[in-house]
């Protein structure tokens, strides 16, 4: 069914939002997809997400060959074991918990594992990077944090502003992460990430995603595979090889109108391009070398072309994610989580430096 | 049924919330309050406040001899002519907006005419003044200005914090109102306002309510008629006549656990203090010169003791805040809202200051 072997190294995508479809599971198990995590939310709140939680229930009952709901790192393993992809969730926002902190505890029971604090806009808790101010984490950010920290929901500052992005890494008690950003070093853009942000994040223990999204990459849709994978050497060897992995936010067979939706929510009456332009207002096109999930080979392929050894390009490829998914979403104070042994944790620290 | 006589000024409240009964309405009548704004949201989303509006529909179904629902500055002409009090609905926050700009003409549909940007935290559309960094306005917040200015919702900064409420004023085409504060030349107090907010307040054609919540006021609930008739004095002379008016911010038979939960929502697991502290956790009790709407006439011949004319008297206790109403209530472009004719808006140019 797919051209994985044994050996290869495992896979997790820190995000993907596309218009899900058999097709697009197929692909992710010719990919080798292990594991990934789901958007479920950009401007929902806690009564639509669950709806988009139904949702999937649905696509878990009828695609169960491909994919299932994910909810602990043990299930990267019986992801792999059972040669189908494990469906983790995430949040682009904070919308869904409303002003409730109480939402926390329940969404993190609904196996929901990542939160941004923010889209683009202030929210509650933090701020977006598109606004002009940025006054760092809020009174509630402060206790949300702390709550998630206390049940095991990751903190995501993807699309959060460098001030809050760096107090959250300095108040959150848990290693965050960013699940889907590059490096500004490398290419320019308001939604990348600045030395400084990585520097906090790589000594705090977090995670750094690869995006594959064009407008955060250099040469955007043109962006060569050797230039991509330069970066990620770049990234390891200014930061270390145990915070990076794949986020790559692809967002596969999406009309243009759900771009629109992302940026404009309800919040405007008016039209903002986001990171695009009136003149390229809709999704960019993928770059040739990344347009599904059927081409984690080929990204696997240009981390060892830029001299990465093989467990090295284990660790971008998964190792790390899966080391930080079992330290991250478990009770605070358990340090594995849910995981019956300890391989994955070992690996992990390994490759965290 | 009252004291009131034909001459007696005109009286109005820009901000009550009561646990509402008939009682509180006959002291209402016995004290010749004409129109109030009562709230109808602290942190209630938009379905929670839709059942606020729903109970008051009930009360006015009931006591329809002594309240209505007021719109306009011309409901409370009516509610004069005919010994009844217009009750107006006013927001403390902007939570029943959501994330949605579409829900404030909505709301203001529905008869909402103020909403403040934020109560004491960080809101999506302006800061709280409670937060430790105060950004301004957000995007959102922006957008929102422009709608709220497009429909005829006013905007209400009493609970924001002196960066936000500055770019309001200065953002909104129509001026703003503070419905519920004090200068913070008289009492220095987190929710007291700088002399350069309320000049700009002033400047623009705003609003200031003063405040008879007892930590707003000098000496708190020992605070005396002389003190606070000699600060609305003071703020006459520095800043005109045309600004002030009444917010008593009266909280009229409510249980502690009324002030506990709007501080705290649902926003944090600790419990946070507000303007009081874990030795006084509760409402404080008024002072003795305003413990109800039956107090009003007391209020005005303290406003006489100290020397205002009886035209400077019915310009504080109502004819400023009758004139704001004309102007604010209708769309934008349209001077005099829905009133039918412009004595109102006459009798509130002559004091405009």
């Amino acid at each position: 069914m797919s051209g994985r072997t044994p050996e290869r190294p495992l896979v997790i995508d820190g995000c993907q939002y596309s218009n899900w479809s058999e097709p697009l599971f197929r692909q992710m198990r010719q990919g080798g997809l292990d594991a990934l995590v789901v958007t479920v939310c950009y401007h929902e709140d806690f009564r639509e997400t669950v709806e988009n939680l139904i949702a999937w229930n649905r696509r878990f009952e009828a695609h169960g060959d491909l994919i299932f709901q994910g909810e602990s790192a043990a299930d990267v393993r019986r992801a792999r074991a059972e040669g189908r992809t494990a469906v983790f969730f995430g949040l682009q926002n904070c919308s869904p918990i409303e002003d409730d902190i109480g939402l926390i505890e329940v969404l993190h029971r609904l196996g929901v594992r990542f939160m941004q604090l923010s889209y683009n806009n202030q929210s509650l808790l933090a701020t977006g990077c598109y606004e002009a101010e940025d006054p760092g984490i809020t009174r509630m950010g402060r206790e949300a944090i702390r709550e998630m920290n206390r049940v095991g929901l990751v903190v995501d500052m993807s699309h959060s502003a460098e001030r809050s992005t760096l107090e959250a890494i300095e108040l959150s008690e848990r290693p965050i992460a960013i699940t889907h950003a590059n490096p500004a070093f490398w290419h320019e853009a308001l939604r990348n990430k600045s030395d400084r942000v990585i520097a906090a994040l790589a000594e705090s223990g977090g995670m750094l995603g690869f995006s594959l999204y064009p407008h955060h990459l250099k040469d955007k849709s043109d962006c060569t595979l050797q230039s991509f994978c330069e970066m990620a050497a770049r990234t390891v060897e200014r930061f270390g090889l145990g915070i990076v992995g794949f986020g790559s936010d692809l967002c596969q067979d999406q009309p243009d109108s759900v771009v629109e939706w992302m940026r404009n929510g309800t919040w405007t009456r008016t039209r903002d391009f986001g990171e695009g332009s009136a003149g390229n207002a809709g999704f960019p096109a993928q770059p040739g070398f990344f347009r599904s999930s059927a081409d984690f080979p080929r990204l696997l392929e240009g981390l060892r072309g830029v001299g990465f050894s093989e467990s090295e390009v284990a660790a971008i490829a998964g190792g790390n994610w899966l080391g930080f998914f079992e330290r991250s979403f478990g009770p605070a104070g358990s340090v594995r989580g849910s995981l019956p042994d300890d391989r994955a944790a070992a690996g992990a620290r390994r490759h965290a430096g």
